[in-house]
């Protein structure tokens, strides 16, 4: 057990719980030999799905929680009060140390609220930052944060930068990547309060490789590796790629089917199409961490399949053999 | 001249000026036969340009204007300094009355700072907002701030939704305009600061139809035609359309250039793909205008074509006719 990741997946969070989760957990224990996984949630449930399955039985460990935390209850409640949820379960196993990571698909919001209450904040981490990895036409960006701090101030930023950074360097492997913060303008004096205050710290800031603003439209192309913003503005551009490109899907598919022409184009560019929305696909990369925790939490989409729940439980594996927290540590 | 509408044309402004600007003049012209326009720029090269067309001389008049304010000039400082350049000359033929509205595709923080200092707000009016129209499975929406004012106050925001529902209503015709706020989820209890505090008083307001948050998500499928935001918030959202969009074109196209499947398949799907875009295409609708000041400003693309400034000119018709403005003042 001793160079084991041990991962406490949230059995019931998500939209595919206990199915997909289960089934992932399954998958990434076969394909990586070092990943011990504690299931945690109602243990009927888990058994009865898990027994037709045939998986590596001294990688997993199934932990009862008979408490489950619904996705649209409120976060900071549901965590105090459901002390025998899957949610709390499992991150209390990690604060004890018995698990290095969590991951759940489940409530967003309880995810973040629990991480930082459960595990807890790195010392010297003011608010730790939900970075989700998006596509772009170069490949990947990593977005920091998008979603955990409304409201953040440019020192948060600042630390978000760093973090994001070490994390991006490390997890996909390009060192010294560029960083750059969210603006509506490429000039330095543009900008709300925020980024004005922000962009000079980030300057001085000698640990980063930072080249300046970004403008929302140049991040689809891939101008910046790690890209800084507040997270409501994070939460904004994350969900307008998911908005935009769903809708652009779905108007392309009905015009291609309004004609004869259109629908034999169609089956024709369909699995070209297929490949390229693929590469387009950010499940590859796993889920999005929570920086600047005592601890690994992986956020992964609610809507999650096995795949992505698969990625996302690797992804804790890096993250502890690369070291990711020991140098977030050292260089905060 | 008494039913004309009267448009002040910066000649010289964008990248396509001033052929595409008086080509898009002319074309306005012929289509309606109620417009003047005042062409503003440099008399000789306009003289050289309009010389070899067709055009109706009873409703254009030249006037000459000396400077140009360039696209990454301080707006602030340019307006100040460069009396006699296009812009600062066309806005003062609408302050003094002779022109009804101010159509450019130059600098846009110019055209926003001009439009404040030279024309002036509206009694009562707090910040003028930019509101572009935006396309989206259901058809348009008009995104209220999307550049004009940073760091807005929630009173700011409920002039935004209420000039907003009244032009929607008006330029696009349909009745009570649901009015949406972009926030990070669906809840009331959701959001930043600025969310929180404007969201109850949206929700007293009786001048509008409020519906509630918005999530990003939700914004290209059209589940609202007024959306409010902050300016920063909203020109995200404008440039991740943007981005999105052509990033996802760029990478389909290079997918089905890679196979002879691809290229066939793409021949054939092409008329239909591009009558599919057109339909999103928001130059249809003209540009985005300044609400809430004492006649009309119309900022349209940089990039604009003939057709997007024969659109915004038609555009400043439709505004007068409507009287948009007498209806913003009696009910703000």
């Amino acid at each position: 057990m001793h160079n084991m990741t041990k991962v406490a997946v949230d059995a019931m969070g998500g939209d595919n719980a206990p199915e997909a989760i289960i089934d992932g957990v399954i998958s990434a224990l076969k394909e990586k030999d070092d990943i011990f996984c504690y299931l945690v949630g109602k243990e009927e449930i888990i058994k009865t799905y898990i027994g037709s399955k045939e998986y590596p039985q001294d990688r997993i460990e199934i932990i009862n929680a008979t408490e489950v935390i619904e996705t649209a209850e409120p976060p900071v409640n549901a965590i105090r009060t459901k002390k025998d949820s899957s949610m709390v379960v499992a991150l209390n196993l990690v604060k004890e140390g018995r698990a290095d990571a969590f991951v759940s698909a489940g409530n967003s919001g309880a995810i973040l609220v629990g991480g930082q209450l459960i595990i807890g904040r790195i010392k010297g981490i003011k608010r730790p930052p939900l970075a989700p990895i998006i596509p772009t036409e170069k490949g990947a960006s990593l977005l920091v944060d998008c979603g955990a701090n409304v409201d953040a101030r440019p020192q948060h930023l600042v630390q978000f930068a760093k973090m994001g950074s070490i994390y991006y360097e490390n997890a996909l492997g390009r060192k010294n990547p560029k960083v750059a913060i969210v603006n509506i303008g490429a000039e330095e004096e543009k900008g709300n309060q925020l980024v004005k205050e922000t962009f000079p710290l980030l300057k001085e800031c000698k640990d980063i490789n930072f080249i300046g603003s970004i403008e929302a439209r140049e991040i689809p192309h891939g101008y910046a590796d790690v890209i800084v913003c507040e997270a409501f503005t994070g939460n904004v551009i994350l969900k307008m790629y998911e908005g935009v490109a769903s809708t652009f899907l779905s108007v392309i598919k009905e015009g291609l089917l309004s004609s004869l022409r259109g629908k034999i184009g169609g089956l024709l560019i369909k699995p070209v199409l297929k490949s390229t929305l693929k590469e387009f696909d950010a499940t590859q990369y796993g889920g999005a961490p929570l920086l600047g925790l005592n601890g690994l939490v992986v956020k992964t989409h609610g809507s999650a399949q096995k795949k992505e729940v698969k990625n996302s439980i690797i992804q804790c594996a890096t993250f502890k053999e690369l070291k990711i927290n020991e140098q977030i540590q050292e260089k905060i």
